[in-house]
């Protein structure tokens, strides 16, 4: 697995269960994944001769995150390395305006979107759509950073500045009701199976929330998971792939795609027969898929955000006298606004299951007394 | 953890998901824990120096197995290091005799015993209970060894001579209608929890399989708890406790203690709200412990034993071709007997719940075409 981060550290648990051995190849011997005891290479992810080496010790080399030089992923597969998922699948999660580009191709409903280097391509764009326009860095953006809301043209100046001629996706501010996700596996045989349809909230631009199942009518999920489905059979994805979807007044439409295990998929660790992480495993190594159904009738996931209370360790104790939760904590230091961890909890009342996910999440974050 | 096996794997497992530090003191690189990435620490469970060095290390000493000398446990937490369960409720899982003793005098019902170092005593007690006798070694027994069904004087003589002045423990051969099990986890600040009743089934005095809930009354489910509970109570214990007993025509008894997370109580990692690995680093460590409720109206657990067909690793696809088969494995080489894995499914039905779950096993022991 390229990097070593919390979903490597979740992948590492699934992978013991399993007898399968997981390399990891991190940037620090700190990283998440190797504290919790997956052999470790040390090198970059943007380094071919690191990537070949991880290869070479591998049966599949797959991902814990999207920043890994999509070429080098090319010249790994052009070598005879299996990659899961392959590098032209990746690619829609690595780079947004090819995601964009291809799934629009695919008859896939995406938001109205543009590509701009110039300050007169903004200009247009929000001529035909209005201000705010929303600019995203098409490669390496997440948890908000690498995305703009221009309200003007002064602002589009400064974006375009920083960009220095590289392109801009650009899109219209969106009346977005809801945020859904769907994870949805594709075995490298070509099984698929999709996961539960979950509601991810969002605050300060980052997934705080992910409750399960979503609430939204049968039809809205019953669409969205058919779509998950075709999208990973067209893009001809291995592993666990993530679809962020937004609901809007008049449709529902692709967001991003995240070619790995992802946040909006934590709560499958307890809440659904197979988790993600081991369904990414079996998944890439072509293992036979399983069963994706709740195993309660509400699941909720908070995320665990650094604050200026410091490490959530400390509150462990506070954590768990609330009675079915669920920690996990990634061993990262603290700092402010970094994920450091999350709590889930299955219940039967979406309220209260959410209540008490939040109550242990706020104690680790030393939010309560 | 003194110990690196199987139990010390699945510790490990659960001690990523609080953020917990295990240490492991292996005797060998290649202990099933240690493939899973605990720390290790290099070392005999016998050598007071190596426990000590652990110790040293770590907030709270604790096991995977029984087989630590007593008096090292002593000598430890006279030196002021913390040793969960503290060494005089371990002795109880150590040593059979000092157990029925103890277990006698505070009323716990146990089977009509005796110990014996002589071929008079054990006739006496032939004389008293009828042949056969069955007699146990007081230590080190597990999975049947250390265990004499004597048909007559003259086996009997051989395992006085084989016992070679040691102490046997005596019992007679009981008219068993089942075996069931409880775990009961008490943290060090005296809370505790129980879990609810199992069958075990035996074959070949190995335990194969664990039937959550036992297919046994209300009464004498509540009995059993109760008595465990108890029992944590009036002995000290800290960690996680299985008291496995015998349901006879006329009453229940206990049979043995094992102090730490045993085979009974595989079943919860899937099939209660907390696992028992995740409980007993919760109570030897202080922290509030969770809920033992079953996630499911059925839960069976079947063992995977070593089979002449080799290593079960190479039959995990056929294995996960069983809808919502949790399949552990240990990371151990295949020998034939040897507990390799387990499979885990969580159900509605006992019936067919236990069916998936002896398919997937016998998959990997190679029992399927």
């Amino acid at each position: 697995m390229v990097g070593a981060g919390q979903l490597a550290r979740m992948t590492q648990q699934a992978a013991i269960g399993l007898g399968v051995e997981l390399t990891v190849l991190a940037e620090s011997e700190s990283d998440p994944a190797v504290l919790a005891g997956a052999r470790c290479r040390l090198g970059s992810p943007d380094s071919l001769e690191a990537l070949r080496g991880l290869a070479r010790q591998c049966d599949v080399i797959t991902f814990d995150h999207e920043g890994v030089e999509p070429g080098h992923l090319e010249a790994l597969q052009a070598e005879g390395f299996e990659v899961g998922p392959p590098a032209a699948a990746k690619l829609l999660a690595q780079d947004k305006l090819h995601a964009r580009r291809t799934l629009s191709e695919l008859g896939v409903p995406v938001p109205v979107f543009a590509a701009a280097t110039t300050i007169e391509e903004i200009e247009q764009f929000a001529a035909e759509h209005g201000w705010p326009v929303v600019a995203k860095a098409p490669r390496g953006g997440y948890d908000g950073r690498g995305v703009w809301m221009l309200q003007d043209r002064r602002q589009a100046v400064e974006v375009v500045d920083s960009a220095a001629g590289g392109s801009l996706l650009l899109e219209p501010m969106l009346d977005i009701e809801r945020e859904i996700a769907v994870i949805v596996a594709r075995s490298a045989s070509g099984e698929t199976v999709v996961y539960p349809v979950v509601e991810t909230v969002q605050r300060d631009a980052m997934c705080r929330e992910i409750i399960a199942p979503a609430p939204v009518g049968k039809g809205l999920a019953d669409k969205a998971i058919q779509l998950a489905g075709r999208l990973a059979e067209r893009i001809g994805s291995t592993g666990v792939m993530a679809v962020e979807l937004f609901v809007t007044p008049d449709r529902l439409i692709v967001n991003e795609l995240a070619l790995r295990p992802h946040n909006s998929g934590h709560y499958s660790i307890e809440g659904c027969v197979t988790s993600q992480f081991e369904q990414h495993l079996r998944a890439v190594l072509g293992l036979p898929l399983g069963p994706t159904e709740l195993t309660a009738p509400a699941v909720v996931t908070v995320n665990v955000v650094g604050t200026e209370a410091g490490e959530p360790s400390g509150r462990l104790a506070q954590a768990l006298t609330v009675p079915g939760a669920h920690v996990h904590l990634y061993g990262k230091s603290s700092r402010p606004g970094r994920k450091l961890g999350h709590v889930t909890v299955c219940g039967t009342e979406p309220g209260p299951t959410r209540e008490a996910a939040r109550a242990a999440a706020d104690a680790l974050e030393g939010l309560t007394p």
